[in-house]
């Protein structure tokens, strides 16, 4: 039963705010990027809000010979350059007195020891109660050991009161297969209800408003249909190339990357039924219905997917190099930066209305929305000319950035004639709430510590979104060769004309 | 047939514009407000815009003893005082070279055979073709007079070519009976296709819109219906009093002089079906079948209808008078200058969905507004108190000020919790498009010109709308004593009682 863990059924949610209860967080991987960009900056901000415990100690692990001064110096500039919130010194003091750092490669059972006693250290010193949350900030290569050492220890025990549980980040594998393997490494130690896949999307406001927008409203759900919508675009576009990430990027690509997990995700959001409630068990339930239903439409996947390589090209004035001149890239790498595909949902409410997704890096701009492109009206009692610039309503979610909803429908212009154009009507979120976002780490790193789990996808969803994406994966290693586009611009050739087959376009970016 | 009078359906209306062909306009009551503020620079826009054929000509009438010199004079003035574009001298003076003035009396036969001298003089030195619109902007008592006289001098002669169209304004009677009488006096003079009756409001861009918005779009009927809708407001709202009106407001009223011809109107373009085309008679064939549908819901109108007289109060910092106060009012009228009223409509598509209208002077703001409150959602798989401040979903139809859309609906509070709260999307016709909108009397005397008349009321539609209003008005009759509300405030308490007895409420002010 999902009611009990998850408070938003609680009545008195209001009154009392979702506080974390005490614990101790030990973030594996804490001299990395995510760390000092995201995890501690959103662990002030949780802090500042008040949303910790007096208690909550946070270990840092990692091999670096640092003290825990040098790691709270560390976090004191991440926090300083990083954070949503104000910087308030009390708050900063009373959070660094609760961090430590714990030295030691990721193969030594002695650092693990250390690391245990350490954390009961606290539990007497600080009431952190035996809580552990362990976020595994570190290539999915490193999770056997991570886990084995944390079962070892005795840090990963479920016999007692206590709760432990363990935060995992994407790639969760790269296909089904190793995504069976890596899930079942995990599960040795932890069971299901303690392991937290996160997929920093679902902890993003515009992302959880979706669900808001379509089912605490009357207006949008009854349009929200085969009846009405003629088909779904699903985009995140970035303007970024790979950067440092070429590493892990080549050999995994755009639609692993991003496709699997995000756009999936948003897919799965946008397209599902409505939940008994917003307790974990439905929602995931919900989720895992839709993406069973999904299917590529056609057996012939070189009509419905496209891809594509960046080439060399202007990005925001400056001359940027292709994807395989970046460092670290094999001149001859066939990894995709740029990904398209079609989609169908074999289901009542969406048989025949094809879901176009879409992420690629190096494009004009950085942009992710969900877009649902309405029939035209079935009969327009206007003169033809009236009616030229008219295109077809669109309902959009804007995810990133520019946060919000926008409606795209027909007006009339002003004039002495019927005229009839498209113009937008427009929600923004910055405009209507004085409250500022929170960032979607904060949100899920509460929900870990809280224990709430329905924005964290479970394994049968990731399960689900491989066997949707393998065909297409397998099809393209299949392939030679790969368009290339150009830097700065809107993606490859083929990926247009996938979209002209069907006599649709892709919204401009 | 309306296709053959309707440009909207020409297909090669956008390349040529809607242009007047040769005529002349005779302006009766060139003196008054409504001529020196919005009719003669609605004629100069015209001509700057270029829509005015190269030999249009203007007679005023009227009683003062003008040379065409006055007339000009007076005509500049209100151009540069009132014009909605540019002034240019060289359209002026092309302008005003075509400007005459005809003195007289409306009992006077000498005056009407020189106003047909001036007439036919101007067919042969400015080839106006003999195609004469003859706008009466005079009290209602002077129609008789006036269109006898324009039948005795020949110049409503119907028998060759040209045409010879009468426009008059409202008020069309102030009941049944006076209005078939009115129309009676017309009718023995000029032909039902002949005759222009103005409900300025039908000239506005926003109330325009309303079918624009409605039927060239594919989001917005699906939900235009009881199925979702829980209840319509049309409001018009003023902020000013009476003003110099007095004579003509006493013994009318608010009911009479807004909801009768402004809000019922409005009411017919927001709940009538589909016209087969924009053409006259398939627009008027529709509102006629809506108000024909209308009903006043129950037989004790003490429940269905509310009623007021402003009282003195602050409007805009400044103290201002009751309504008893003013100037040539009585002291014991029983002249509402707020009415509120609740219908129904008896067809498939409303049935059980309560229009509720309402006007007042002396309120708090001035707006003009149709909204569709929704139904809320059936269930909302939310907690209770995260829906606490989610109210029913809106589609604001913004007639005036701030012309354009709103759509209220709940979003997601930003926040660690599934907080739901009302927000407002919002279209904004200023913001979207560059073209500046003309003047409803720009669109409309354009229209009588053309001879276009799907903007015009036909004599149906206003016995319609009195056989709505007259059982209303007569039953006010029998009632003594009036609610008294505060000017600058939101109107009487019985008028939200009225919503009150229905669980509702009046959008705030």
């Amino acid at each position: 039963m999902s009611v009990a863990t998850n408070p938003l059924r609680d009545p008195r949610d209001k009154r009392l705010p979702r506080v974390a209860g005490p614990c101790v967080l030990v973030l594996f991987g804490v001299t990395g990027d995510l760390s000092r960009k995201k995890l501690l900056p959103a662990i002030y901000d949780l802090a500042n809000r008040g949303l910790l415990p007096p208690g909550f100690s946070l270990v840092g692990f990692a091999r670096r010979d640092w003290e825990n001064e040098d790691f709270r110096q560390i976090a004191y500039e991440s926090v300083k350059a990083h954070a949503r919130t104000p910087f308030r010194e009390d708050v900063w003091q009373h959070l660094s007195e609760g961090m430590h750092f714990v030295p030691g490669e990721f193969s030594d059972p002695g650092a693990f020891d250390a690391l245990a006693m350490a954390v009961k250290e606290l539990d007497a010193t600080r009431g952190t109660g035996g809580n552990y949350a362990f976020y595994l900030s570190v290539p999915p290569k490193f999770f056997p050991q991570v886990v084995e050492q944390l079962q070892r220890s005795g840090l990963a025990d479920q016999s007692d009161e206590a709760w432990r549980r363990v935060v995992i980040e994407k790639p969760f594998g790269h296909d089904l297969k190793s995504a069976l393997e890596l899930n079942d490494t995990v599960h040795r130690v932890f069971p299901e209800e303690s392991i937290f896949r996160i997929d920093h999307y679902l902890g993003k406001e515009t992302v959880q408003n979706i669900l808001a927008l379509r089912f605490a409203n009357t207006m949008f759900e009854p349009i929200w249909n085969r009846s009405y919508v003629d088909h779904v675009q699903i985009t995140m576009a970035e303007d970024i190339g790979i950067g440092g990430r070429a590493g892990y990027y080549d050999g995994i690509g755009a639609a692993r990357d991003v496709i699997q997990n995000h756009l999936l995700q948003l897919l799965a959001l946008t397209a599902m039924e409505e939940p008994v409630s917003f307790g974990a068990e439905s929602v995931r339930a919900e989720k895992a219905k839709i993406l069973s239903s999904v299917r590529s439409p056609g057996e012939d996947l070189s009509l419905s997917t496209a891809r594509g390589q960046y080439a060399a090209g202007w990005q925001g004035g400056v001359s940027v190099q292709g994807y395989l001149a970046e460092d670290g890239i094999p001149k001859d790498s066939q990894t995709e930066t740029y990904a398209a595909i079609k989609l169908e949902i074999d289901n009542r409410r969406w048989a025949g209305v094809p879901f176009y997704l879409r992420t690629g890096k190096r494009l004009s701009r950085r942009v992710t929305e969900v877009a649902l492109v309405f029939d035209r009206a079935p009969h327009l009692p206007f003169s033809h000319t009236d009616t030229e610039e008219l295109g077809q309503n669109a309902l959009v979610m804007r995810v990133q950035p520019d946060e919000g909803i926008t409606v795209r429908f027909g007006s009339k212009v002003p004039g002495t004639s019927m005229e009839i154009r498209d113009v937008n009507m427009d929600f923004a979120y910055g405009e209507s709430f004085t409250e500022s976002s929170p960032e979607a780490y904060e949100r899920l790193l509460l929900d870990v510590l809280i224990g709430d789990p329905p924005l964290f996808p479970r394994q049968e969803e990731v399960e689900l979104s491989w066997k949707i994406l393998d065909p297409i994966t397998e099809y393209w290693a299949t392939q030679k060769g790969l368009d290339q586009y150009k830097s700065g611009g809107y993606g490859p050739n083929s990926a247009d004309e996938l979209m002209a087959r069907d006599g649709r376009a892709w919204r401009r970016l």
